[in-house]
């Protein structure tokens, strides 16, 4: 990456290119419009197999040659695709078995994209071929930047060749037969397995379908994608390796455990999509951003893609308010992105995504996102000291495990069905960007231990290692603040025994004798030790406590007298247990609370909730970023030191007014303790 | 159709009328209870086929022989079916490739009808067959009035035989492959097809289905059903050519685009099932009326099937209270039929529309539904004068085109995804029924001269012959009216170039830079220039005058200040256009204002809005239709003219009253001008 | 069942124990637990298939000696369960066609349970041998108490084999095809079968499928599962024949008809769930509870299977209060039961019911519900006398058929489409129960002759001998109370001749002429001869009265002034047909009525409705059953006779105080009226 932003100079601003969908005239428009809008990088080719590979062996990189050419000499240096996301007709037409299998069993056909089946073998070769056909061509061309392989790898299939590669998968992680009825529980309604292959992956029963059985094809599914994936990036690297590598990601993605695929990837790269009819989604965004530069331990990452204005999947598509692209663009950066990208460059005319908005929109560049677009690569420019900056470690941590969320979503028949985890993550942070704490995200595998608190939001299913992790976490003095229904089952959907929670039940200080959820719509009441009461619905514990004392007690209903919320000392640490879901205002004091107990300061305090501030660093220099998010008032920021804001090229000294939705990124010469 | 009426010499009124149900004894009393009710028409054998050919090659005549005499010595004329839309269980079981494959894949199977797939060649020999066996035998049956080809064709199917024919299809519409992979831009996604036969037609990815596909996917079934139709008619007319042939439509019915097929017809026929528990139902029964009036060019046309009083397909199946399918079928007069027809004759025993009215109902002769029937089949008598008689050519004409409405249903991914076109157009429909306008109906291939107001609802999909049609009735003098999301995309749904509304730019004298659906519920204002304000909600875009002017602008939101209602002169004439969905009653008075303003002058001033009337003409004689809609109230109508009312025979002057539901047919001897 | 009830000496009491899912400890451990809560019964190995025969014909019984020893040592005895209805993965391996098809043409897939397909003669012969191979083994088993026939029988298929068995009953039913065709009424659509091969069992039409071939596919499918059961019943009891043999049914089971399956089983055995998020459950659970006693005319039945507190397959599963398990237990013995069962013993660590509760839970013997399970096993023991004790014949029957529910149900297409049958039933019973009328469930083909009112709640489908059975009812002095739309057709769903309701007109004294459904939301008023009025909705009907008279009209809308509500003198018997929904109140009062015209006292008058009262006999002593249903409130309740609360051992005179929830049971000297 070192050469890579060398080569840059700054921030990446661009977008997907797809030139294949346009004549040669409009190519040299797209340059200069690139120029004007002070683009700098683009991704390239990511859907052109069949432009490249017309028929079987037969190449036309005529028009690829001349696009990068075209591009290198506009200034413009490429991120180039590897086009496997979309095998071509013929290759389909040749070779059937490449077409995943759905879940109904109907092959996926053509006329869309990602019909390829991860686990066939004639995929992965034809896809080997190609890439190498166009890292032999492409890895000394002076465009080349990074390669981009792939898109939004998911697609998930249920073929024979899915089977083949899942009881291979089985065998090594399980050796017997025996250790896999075991962990799959088939002792249960009789399903012992005697022989390999009796073992499919059909799911025609929907969660009447053994739990560890649905559970290990989503991590057997994950991990094949990723050979795939390292099969490409291995071709790539074996012609030269210091060009980066990465695929892009899409944040809370069911179908791939990101922890996993981080570190093979030389960036972290987000598509990233905030609804513009969500009033916070600026908050889940900003959850988002800090997963992407936790995912690879705070280095800067990418936004490989967002909108410039609407998409057009949602059942309505709204655009965005002018400023809020902009804005969003800068948050990414205050969360250490180095870059700015979209999809895409150009609108398309046609096909499925032609309402999906682009740099240059079907209005053209005489038109409000083009002129966003270039008055935004101007600052971005402005802001290339940022670049390569990164941020500080966080105090608090909040845990993020696709194996947790599997287990609480796919596996079926919990005590309730409506689990929402990214939904369930996403409320126990934004209490903390209220507060302007930038979290960092870690999983069960991470290195706890430079946090204060660690957030672990409904646990249900967390294997042995993690419990390790966060028991070591508390004894050494951590605080862990932890949700109801944690710590319920081992990796294998298996009820830990000696009674619930049976992963923490050292941790809270309390067994939890039965789970209790809420009928719908119905709330209850709980006392704090000082008398003052909350309400909370959804769900209940019936607890008995340990160790641990209650904070909080049920006030009413089958539980009345029983505790709600508790703490328990642990080793040097401390820990809070939620066995019920608080009213939001409640939840947020309770939480921010022990969040001080541990000795995490307020970062700025005094300041409205909707002004969002993060502090880059690098070299000598820190970036105090300033991001208004409301779009009707205007706010002045004290400030606690002096500086330059980048975007205005003004002093900035006391005091900084922020325009509706209005940011400013203050350069000042760094400080011990920076704070406004 | 001349020979026809002569032969019926009035109206036709009779129903579905299916024999092989009931035992002889049955039939003597249906001819009787048909001279009772004023019969003079049945359609016959619908779905015979089995009945008439229980085995292959094996023809039992005999009891239609008989039914045929019967028939005929009761006075009762035949519009003799092709069976052909039930294949027998014998032919689907020699030839298990005569049924359709539904879109998940899987074959239709016995128990239901229409399962057979508009592509076998199979099929269609057989269909060929009993068709030429049934011409031989009753071509000249002195009961024979008219052929009923088939049923409500529309069945579609993704099979095999389908492929092959839509590749046909594709190769006479593009020629070769480069024009079809730029007519569906394959090069989005790298679709591009290299071989015919990549061309598949299952479409299991649903709406993330290339766009352009699917609509040509569309008009090929609906050309591949329309081939059927025209082979068994062109077998009918090659025995004789003086007896009409038909098949009966279904107004918005998605699976045939119905201008296509009206002119392979001797007169349109419409099934029409307005549910009684709408209370606005009669309003959309007009439009339906008027469409089929204008699918022929203004013919009297047919309603071919109602029903005397409940179906059995809706959620709750409410009966039609006394009176209301009286009204019903004299307004289908009032709007040109030539015809009341019912489906069904006789309640069938069982099958899945035991619970379906009929003409006998269960409750035999002594019901009230018989005692209607019979009642209303002397009135018709009385009203034989009205058959053969036209309307006048509409000041007001109203686009409908199945290509528009298939893009704008069926293409997917648009700014939002809740586009209803039906209820759409009915909404630009309704003002002008309550201020008593007939209207016609359109394609974008009609002559638009003899119109002063052109109505265009959101024509989202328009090809260049349509924009040019438009473009010249304006220039021309004429008034276009035109909805939002209007002139996008071309005929293979390419978002036209240059900004929105690529194909009316120059029209609406302005630019539209973004779409800015609404976010759900959101309500907004716009204010006119006299500074009144109005309500919208749903949909908004970005407006840039050029040659327009603002008729009312967006009062607030992110659009504030910007056009929401655009008028423009073009040529001789005036184009209005409505950038977002205003309140009704600021909709219903912006449009009227429009077409008073095109010198269309309200035709019944004064008149409630629930009293339809319309005007017939014929020979010497005007036949002036009122029709009380009430339930609830009575209404003096005040006359110009002097004349008899038919349903009476009483003389009419000054005014007449009329009942709840209450109706008159008064006839006067013509005059230039008629008005109340 | 004689020798049963000896061996238990008293009631039984447990719950399905799967010690293949547990090491041996946990074995000994559970008879160890299962001695201190009183547990004399366990249902053993109903998925045990594969532990007992993990390859083809090789069998371990080593294990299920061992806990079958241990159990008989214990004294446990041993409901020992044929482990038919989970195929081992072995059998499917080698024999794919024993999965069952599903409805969407799709196999069933392992990884769940039931998935055999009930018509394949591969799967049924591998069933008779494991079956022979238990019943060699264990018939003499010192512990053996019971046979468990395979588990919950309702797995439907749509496979070759099925459509094979279908031809094959379908021929047996109706001998020819003329006679299918007729009962059919394939006359309608066209879709006359001439050969049998040409009938399939796919049902991809949905509700457009032949209703009279769904009947029959119901009718078949639950034939065929009584094969299977009756096929492995005669193996168990050709090797001893003193042993009862049972299947465990689910009450309102859509899958079979019971009132078929109840003379082949040794003992009614009952699966039963009540929602503890329904308040009112204990009402419904009531009526099952009656149901299960009337299937086997009184004798004792079981409670197989309940949970010991929450499920795990609703959305939301709620824990059962403190209390509730008891009551409920309480409640089944109070409507006959001789036994409290629950699935089951040990709550599993893994697979698709790890959340079910048991009654060892997760959190083992140490918690509440354990307690509950100890303390209720203690009470049971004092209740050892009710065992074998029956109830008296009830005066007022209400009739549940499968056939007509099938009818209401699943043919389709119905004047309205939401008829719920159970819920129907349910509310003709709601009053009664709150009156604590002890009612039975009878068929068309039960005795009807004990009883003095007979309620057929929505009847649309009954056979001719049902209408001969109610009509002898009727004339023999009985009162009916009919609801609405019945009588409408025959067995074959043909609508019956001569107009509404055919098989009931000459009853009601009264001719329908059409039925109304009423809208969404529409509420209507009827008028009864005193001048009182009472809301409506839902349904009307034209009713033309004959010899009926009215008992209430309709007060407004469409049908204002005709007949509502009829009663009509029948030979020496009397009816009354209610034509419309009546409010609950007045639903309530005109049944209630009816019930005391007809000679049906009050059985508890002044009793509060929250308290539920039954009486069982057997030899000389009467048991009353006192049940407090209201969680909040205790009640007092006055005794007319002196006896002995089994429950706490103390004299019960004059009154006896239950708590919330609270029950007694007082057992006296019989005396020929019982009255509290």
């Amino acid at each position: 990456m070192h050469a890579f932003r060398s080569r840059l100079g700054g921030l990446a601003y661009g977008g997907d290119y797809n030139p294949e969908q346009w004549d040669r005239a409009t190519w040299r428009e797209d340059v200069r419009l690139m120029r004007e809008a002070g683009v700098n990088l683009v991704s390239l080719g990511i859907f052109a197999w069949v432009a490249i590979e017309p028929e079987p062996g037969e190449y036309e990189f005529g028009w690829l040659d001349e696009v990068m050419d075209l591009l290198h000499e506009g200034g413009v240096s490429v991120n180039l695709a590897t086009p496997t996301a979309v095998p071509p007709a013929w290759l389909t037409q040749l070779h059937p078995e490449v077409f995943p299998i759905m879940e109904d069993g109907r092959p996926l056909g053509l006329g869309s994209r990602q019909h390829f089946d991860h686990a066939s073998p004639v995929y992965r070769e034809y896809a080997a071929n190609i890439v190498t056909r166009l890292a032999e061509r492409y890895s000394f061309h002076p465009a080349l930047a990074m390669w981009h392989v792939n898109n939004e790898y998911g697609p998930t299939s249920y073929s024979e060749a899915a089977a083949d590669g899942f009881r291979r998968w089985l065998r090594r992680r399980y050796g017997d037969l025996d250790t896999l009825n075991a962990a799959w529980t088939t002792s249960f309604w009789g399903q012992v397995y005697t022989d390999w292959n009796q073992i499919e992956v059909a799911n025609v029963m929907g969660v009447w379908m053994n739990p560890a059985r649905r559970l290990d094809f989503r991590r057997f599914t994950s991990d094949s994608l990723l050979e795939c994936y390292l099969a490409e990036r291995d071709i790539l690297r074996s012609f030269r390796d210091d060009i980066p590598v990465m695929t892009n990601l899409m944040s809370f993605y069911p179908h791939a455990d990101y922890w996993r695929w981080a570190p093979e990837q030389d960036v972290a790269a987000l598509d990233v999509y905030p609804d513009p009819g969500d009033s916070e989604s600026h908050i889940s965004t900003a959850f988002h951003y800090d997963m992407f530069r936790s995912l690879k331990n705070g280095q800067p990452w990418m936004v490989m893609e967002q909108a410039a204005s609407a998409v057009n999947w949602r059942d309505v598509n709204l655009a965005k308010e002018p400023g809020r692209m902009r804005l969003g663009s800068l948050q990414a950066l205050a969360h250490g992105s180095d870059s700015v990208m979209f999809f895409q460059w150009r609108a398309a005319r046609g096909g499925v995504e032609r309402f999906h908005s682009a740099m240059v929109p079907h209005s053209g560049p005489d038109s409000r996102t083009f002129r966003e677009i270039a008055d935004l690569g101007h600052e971005l420019s402005l802001l290339a000291p940022v670049a390569g900056t990164t941020m500080r470690c966080a105090d608090v941590a909040i845990l993020f495990d696709w194996n947790g969320r599997w287990g609480l979503e796919d596996t079926g028949w919990l005590p309730r069905d409506d689990f929402d985890y990214g939904e369930i993550v996403l409320r126990h942070h934004r209490p903390l960007w209220k507060h302007h704490h930038t979290i960092d995200v870690v999983s069960p595998r991470s290195d706890l231990a430079p946090y204060k608190v660690l957030i672990i939001p409904n646990a249900y299913l967390i294997d042995d290692e993690g419990v390790a992790a966060v028991t070591e976490f508390a004894r050494a003095g951590g605080t862990v603040v932890m949700s109801f229904f944690s710590g319920v089952v081992d990796e294998c959907d298996r009820v830990r025994p000696d009674g619930y929670p049976g992963a923490f039940r050292h941790l809270i200080g309390a067994k939890i004798d039965e789970y209790w959820p809420a009928r719908p719509g119905e709330r209850f009441a709980v006392r704090f030790a000082d008398g003052r009461t909350a309400t909370a619905s959804w769900w209940r514990e019936d607890i008995h406590l340990e160790t641990g004392t209650a904070l909080a007690r049920y006030a009413d209903g089958p539980l009345a007298g029983r505790a709600a919320i508790v703490a328990n000392a642990y080793g040097s640490g401390r820990v809070v247990y939620f066995s019920t879901l608080l009213d939001d205002a409640a939840f947020h004091a309770v939480l921010l609370d022990q969040i001080r107990m541990a000795g995490v300061t307020d970062p700025f305090p005094g300041l409205p909730a909707h002004v969002e501030c993060t502090v880059r660093e690098g070299g000598r220099n820190e970036y105090l970023f300033l991001l208004n998010h409301s779009p009707d008032v205007d706010v002045a920021v004290p400030l606690d030191r002096s500086g330059v804001d980048l975007l205005t090229g003004a002093a900035a000294t006391e005091e900084i007014t922020l325009a509706p939705l209005g940011a400013a990124v203050i350069q000042t010469t760094r400080v011990p303790d920076s704070a406004v």
